[in-house]
């Protein structure tokens, strides 16, 4: 997507590579929104550390960098000792993968990688066939969040006042985002329309990373405390909501996603109107039969007894605006309370009125009779 | 209410006066919760400031406080001149009037006490009334607040998990609270049971002043993020949920009060919980015929995009732990996001299971029926 930074603008990916001098170009998203910066990773050890370090998150963003980084690795290889090669290669994958030992993305990015590599004769084709491939899976991701916002786009209409909750943007990517697809398809077809981001705490990737992508996007949008959707939608100043998943239930259509968009759906139920999910194929999960049964991640409590920012004005009078001032963590609650920080919740299939896929859009319950179109692999 | 400082225990209330030294002790409500402190005002000026600067807040608290300043005022007039008297008293009068202009309570507050001491024949009599009758108005309110409490404590049995939203607690009153009196009157039985306070963005009331004032009672509580509440009432960790309510609709039930309370009250009645709000009889409005003619009050955006706190680590690596830090604002959203901050919201009658007053319990669209018993004086 296009980012501006001081009156330049540019086209960005989350993830990108220079093949001349073998680097990974990621997005610094530790600085988003108060500063923009692209680093270069050097080698794929650099690569693992900035996944482990969340230079760049987000289930698509790390499977590139992973795929990437496994090029990057291959393609640092000096000799033609094929059997060395196959040594080092193995090195490049056990130190990328547990670059975030949980994810699943990197690993089936890498596996993509090695099976078109293995087909290579020498060592200077396996890595002409690592970069082409680490390249593919980079685009297909693009390609993939291109559609879903094409489907989506459908259902903005000039005008309307949209809702979201957390970030589901092309910053969690390599580019485009998923329930922030259909936005920027509908900017891109002339549609205006006004977008409410929720702040989304306890880690407020509402207000910080949606606010600064719709703000580079030029997309009207306003923050709103996670407590006042309920009145907007009583007042009639929402049309449609769109949030992202970090896990769809294939059988039963329930959706796992960031704290509060269960709150959010329930009250999309209760006023009428439209509750959208947009996800990438790759989040849905064929097996598990029921949304009780996902595990409910509880997270530090200092996310929800403090928050992080750019200090901008002490007690004692000073004033830095405009961030300039250094980051901070202030406590706000009282110091002798504790917290309960759950890190996601379950919207049930009844809640929601479509789930947008780079397939189309389907009510929840239609998953599993369309998994075939839907890439699913379990019988 | 007990507060307990190094280790020493003290009963304290949020307003109260000296009669020896003619002062106004008030809790300074601006430092709490990370530093409890109580200042004296010397003059009724003094207590017109403290007014102003919010040093004291809250309904009950601020005309206790108008009254207990009027007192002063009235006491601190040297001479028997009546007319001269009669002077200085109207500038007492309107100096604590204009503290906070938009305020009913003070007014209320002040012209009860004015109306008790006019029956005194010399100005030392009326001095003594003065002081006698802003005491009855100060006692009145914790009365009230204890009654209260009284009803509402019926519905807490032992082992209830209790959510809160926002504060209407003793800090808000002279003492004991509305939303929370029934807490303490429920411990003050032997029961046993938890607290989630809803942090209650974008001002944190419930993660600041809730969670103080429960902590110094013992009562075991936990804060949480404003999105956790529909994820413990799906997996059945809310048995009831109490609020307060900054102006309740006499003749249709509808409450409005701190922006996020209307969403609670959805979520509590999918799931089937009881959903009771806790007022004083002061805040029932009973000329209002429809919630929708009560104007939303916006706030300033800056409450939104950004959290106050005490400074607890730098992101150059520098730690200062259990609030030695100094108060600061940290910019949390997007530098280049405006945000939208309404103040409060409406929650429907079909919504609230009663209404907790000093009178007894009521359904909402009992209140109309039963006005005479709450003191309503309209035809």
């Amino acid at each position: 997507m296009n980012v501006t930074i001081r009156g330049r603008t540019r086209p960005y990916r989350t993830v990108s590579f220079e093949t001349e001098t073998n680097r990974v170009a990621l997005i610094e998203q530790r600085l988003l929104p108060h500063e923009f910066a692209v680093i270069k990773t050097n080698d794929f050890r650099q690569t693992a550390r900035a996944i482990t370090d969340m230079v760049v998150r987000g289930a698509g963003a790390i499977g590139a960098t992973a795929a990437y980084g496994f090029a990057q690795g291959a393609r640092a290889f000096r000799g033609s000792d094929l059997k060395k090669f196959a040594r080092h290669i193995e090195q490049v994958y056990q130190t990328l993968k547990a670059a975030r030992p949980t994810a699943v993305d990197p690993v089936n990015a890498m596996n993509q990688v090695r099976t078109i590599m293995s087909a290579g004769e020498t060592v200077e084709e396996k890595k002409a066939m690592a970069l082409a491939a680490a390249e593919e899976f980079a685009q297909e991701d693009v390609q993939h969040c291109r559609e879903l916002g094409r489907h989506g786009a459908r259902l903005i209409r000039n005008g309307m006042k949209i809702l979201t909750h957390c970030n589901a943007g092309w910053l969690a990517f390599v580019d485009i985002g998923s329930a922030t697809a259909p936005l920027y398809a509908a900017q891109a077809q002339g549609k205006r329309f006004h977008v409410y981001c929720d702040e989304t705490r306890p880690r407020s990737q509402g207000a910080t990373l949606t606010a600064w992508e719709l703000a580079q996007q030029e997309i009207s949008h306003q923050v709103i405390a996670d407590n006042a959707a309920g009145l907007l939608m009583q007042r009639g100043k929402i049309d449609l909501v769109i949030v992202g998943s970090d896990r769809t239930l294939g059988r039963t259509g329930e959706v796992a996603n960031k704290i509060g968009t269960y709150t959010k759906a329930v009250l999309a139920h209760r006023h009428g109107i439209p509750f959208y999910v947009a996800i990438p194929l790759s989040t849905i999960d064929w097996n598990l039969r029921s949304g009780m049964a996902i595990p409910i991640e509880e997270r530090h409590e200092s996310e929800v007894l403090g928050a992080w920012g750019v200090v901008e004005e002490h007690e004692t009078g000073s004033r830095r605006p405009n961030g300039q001032g250094p980051r901070a963590y202030v406590r706000v609650a009282n110091p002798t309370s504790g917290a309960f920080n759950p890190g996601f919740d379950v919207t049930p299939a009844g809640l929601i009125t479509g789930i947008i896929t780079p397939a189309g859009i389907f009510k929840p319950d239609q998953l599993w009779k369309n998994r075939r179109e839907l890439g699913c692999s379990t019988r």
